[in-house]
């Protein structure tokens, strides 16, 4: 059994990995920390997972998270940084959820994030979490940056067209729409029901800290000088991203339906739709699959990729799941297999 | 492996029982019949069993039914009954999740729904399929009849005040608000998106089919002469069914806690919360369980129940899965472990 | 033209009021104060007004409210009390929203409200401002104590049956259902929509400051010792309540439609509902109507009353409105006369 | 006063005029049709209206549509053209709120509408009713074409890019996202609550039939070649349509911001913010506004435009009174003041 830890479950991001790994047969939860919370049963702040989770939420205690193999960081941005380093002198793994380990250049980092990195020389190792792209180096990883939510759906979707020259990088397209729960479990004004409900705006347009994380991916995919308008949408739904993503075909007479089924035909979490589909959130909600489906519009040189995952499953808690499956060498699925739940 | 066949999976119940069989690890699901979408893959309707159900929609064919081991009805009322019988004979085990078998009496049968029973003898053999009231004669049935949504939520939530006479039952209200699926997947106005969202509604005050039911069940559990007030709300959420339940209690000083806590101890699928509780129906999202909380508002001699389900799962096709789990002498919550969706 | 002083805009109730007051052909507004964000145009933080209203926040300002004709109180509870004495005695006109002078009791005000009523003496002159109770004090009041959302849509409900001795006062039940907006635009993680969507859920069940303001207007309306037991529920929509009520008859021959559509004949904003009808709260979203339809389940003794209103119109800044043409002698729907919007 | 007759008024958009124009001071409503519906009050139909208006729904009668002075046709495509002649001939001036006089060329309508136009004659005659571009044709038209809710948000958002040749309109990008409401009252599985909330997804991609309506227009405002790439997406809202615009400046220096301000500084209803801003659809719900806002992420060469409407008002109804407004001399916002409905 593998002993696992988790710091910062508070949030939902937090409650999503409890309720995967609480029905993960290979893992043992050891401890989950909470500074604001510690004392309180984790049953009791997220009553679904009564009967599942008898931890209580203690103080961040390192000499517990030490005896762990393994310790998803659900925190914000900035905390597991400052731990992350003597955890792996321990010689525990690490999955961090937020973006402390995403970015390679801390120069980028620092300028995105708003202060100096704690253990910049870290970022080289770290490994970036998208088993589609990087499945070899997460095997054999210690230190995981699992990828964002938005940052997920866009880069899966538009991956097969980068890796050889298929498309004008200089013009990229990604019209994102994410569900609430992708803006956290923060006392926001903003985010309330009676403000998010029955409406949908645009937010961050000027510049979105996704930016960097995702012309990074764009960039290790095989895009040069990739230039991306990135439009994150929020929209009246728990759960879900819906990614929308335009590009201009360099040769018109490519057969795009043909180059997704390949690039993923061997993807348990990649679903590449029939040609004419439409793929709904609703159809990935709590599973940890990213559907998409291709279209040419008139049959132009413009592409629309439609890409769906679940925020906080492939987007986040399911994914750094699946990390922890190839970084304990279990079957990738494990504890993943679950369909959505529909309607 | 049992050999499961299903008739009309084209609506809520029926997606609901594929999600929970597809990982059944005793199932082999053999047939799923529907007239209408004959031909059609089960995954092209539902896109988020890709990848789980292979299967297609064929035209009810009896004889590929009674080659199973058990056959699950999600069908309108009616169906089920024209077909039983010749399943029953061939040896073949049914649980119908319509109405078909609810009522014991088949005078009151026709009176709610319409028409003659087609097999009016089966009434006293089929068992009521709710295991926390009967669970050993379930074990041993060939026909269950499985219980309505807001007759699971409003029974389990009485029942251990009926069962020893604790409160007047000349005065008993249960004031039901229930999600949209309840309605079914039928294409009617009053169910669109546009006129249930944003949106409360009180329904078929003067009189809901549910009532003889709820009735049939109060006596059962020990109401002598039960009248029941029963008010259905449709309210604008997917899933979930929350009954709030109102009685007097006869003697003031019971420990109604106690009670509830005492009763169902040992009931994998009812949790009973702590004093001053109160269930949200998210908590139940996707799962099986019935969860409770009672109060005494001021002190007084008003009991109040809180009782909470997914109208999909313990509320229908969940609880099919247990009975079908009893009554093949499988582990009760095989398949019905995963903890709710939240959020 | 009257002049008009808010204190307090930045909550719904506030941005209501405003929504209001920008179309009212006699008003002209004047000031409105919000301490933290005095300074901040008020069509920045609601864009719906922008064009309408042209004003900014200001610091409140004891002076700039004098010069006022009405002011009202948009404020959190024991706000306006503090200031209330120096602006009536400068000749200004005052409607609270908030609960300082709804109870006429100081000892039981104190009690609910944890602290000391700042100006007690007042309690006994405010006048309670539901039109259809109180007209015509409310026409010569100096200070009106605008009713609680809740125990608008209940006491409505209920009157008809309380001003003759109808029903059993002892049991009555009140089971509402609100609107998220009902919390306020505070920044509660329990109002998130992440948190509220899909989702329902029973609160304050063991007892809820709106309780002493329902009882003294049961006993106002006739009943000499009321019993009530009140469950507010927390549902997923923007706006509305929905108030499902119990009681019963003592005179089972009584004509309850017939009661209800006489006491309520000359109301311009409580309509009773034909028989056999379900109000559904989208017919009042954005008006001032309380919907009203009575039913007897089964022709028995029980009467079930079913009442919707907009919690912030008729249960906020809609009877503020109509109670404000009370008191300055204008047609009491001015500025209160557009339909519902719906869908 | 205006006699106003209304033929279909069963649907979203026909509730919607009738809210609008019942408080419509110069209109008095004489006439409402529906075949399916004759002999219901319109009131019984749509509860919000009780009070309000007074007609039931008549059998269609073109004697009766005679004696008004204007008719809406608030019927599916293809029923106006079938009487449109004929009251036109009579003197009636007809507002059309379907597709069936919105394109000019015959052909074109025949293709995307699937049978030949009954009076091609007439599309030659028929005014465009977007005010914003054709106002002085709509005050002497006899015949306006009200244009779909997509195609005014896209057109008012793209029209000031478009009159001076600002743009590539080669590659124009129209991601656009729909509340409910727009696709109609009519009973589609597709649009059931439990089917659209807590959901959203693309449709249409391959081809909609608002791509010919908005490339004319394209055409109108001056773009030479247009080619338009117009991605529409289901959001769980009820009412509200955001429009993301994409498009390359050819003059990258050109003051974006100030071109958008002074083409609109005349117009009442359409709304430019101020730099850096995020429309919100709820700013507009139940309003006849199209606010606008204009971003340069990166400060690069590519324009994003947010648009946003409520699709029953300004992309429907309220336009046809805005229309009608002007047809008659009217003030051009009479009984179309009121502020959106925010929360």
């Amino acid at each position: 059994m593998i002993q696992v830890g988790i710091v910062g479950g508070t949030g939902y991001t937090g409650v999503e990995l409890l309720r995967l790994l609480s029905v993960h047969p290979e893992v043992d939860l050891k401890v989950i920390t909470s500074r604001s919370e510690a004392g309180m049963a984790v049953a009791d702040m997220f009553p679904n997972l009564r009967g599942h989770v008898r931890l209580g939420f203690s103080v961040p205690d390192t000499a517990a998270l030490k005896a762990c193999d393994v310790v998803f960081f659900a925190t914000p941005n900035g905390t597991a940084m400052t731990m992350v380093p003597e955890l792996l002198e321990a010689g525990v793994k690490v999955i961090d959820l937020a973006a402390d380990f995403r970015l390679r250049d801390p120069a980028e980092w620092e300028r995105w994030y708003g202060k100096p990195h704690a253990c910049p020389e870290l970022l080289a190792e770290a490994v970036y979490g998208l088993p589609e792209m990087h499945r070899e180096a997460i095997r054999s990883a210690r230190l995981v940056a699992n990828p964002g939510c938005y940052v997920t759906a866009v880069t899966l979707g538009f991956l097969p067209l980068l890796e050889r020259d298929r498309v004008d990088t200089a013009h990229l397209i990604a019209d994102a729409k994410s569900g609430v729960s992708g803006a956290g479990r923060g006392a926001e004004v903003r985010n309330l029901f009676a403000e998010a409900a029955d409406n949908l705006r645009a937010y961050a347009v000027p510049g979105h800290r996704h930016l960097p994380e995702l012309t990074q991916n764009l960039r290790a995919a095989g895009a040069r000088d990739p230039s991306l308008i990135f439009v994150p949408h929020l929209t009246p739904m728990v759960r879900g991203i819906h990614a929308t993503l335009y590009a201009r075909l360099l040769d018109p007479a490519l057969d795009v339906q043909g180059v997704y089924e390949r690039r993923y035909a061997g993807e348990a979490f990649v679903d590449v739709m029939p040609a004419g589909s439409h793929p709904e959130t609703r159809t990935v909600r709590g599973s940890n699959i990213c559907r998409i489906a291709v279209h040419r519009p008139g049959g132009g040189d413009c592409v629309v990729v439609l890409s769906v995952i679940d925020n906080l499953v492939k987007g986040a808690a399911g994914q750094a799941v699946q990390n922890m499956n190839l970084m304990f060498g279990l079957r990738e699925s494990t504890a993943l297999d679950a369909p959505a739940l529909l309607p």
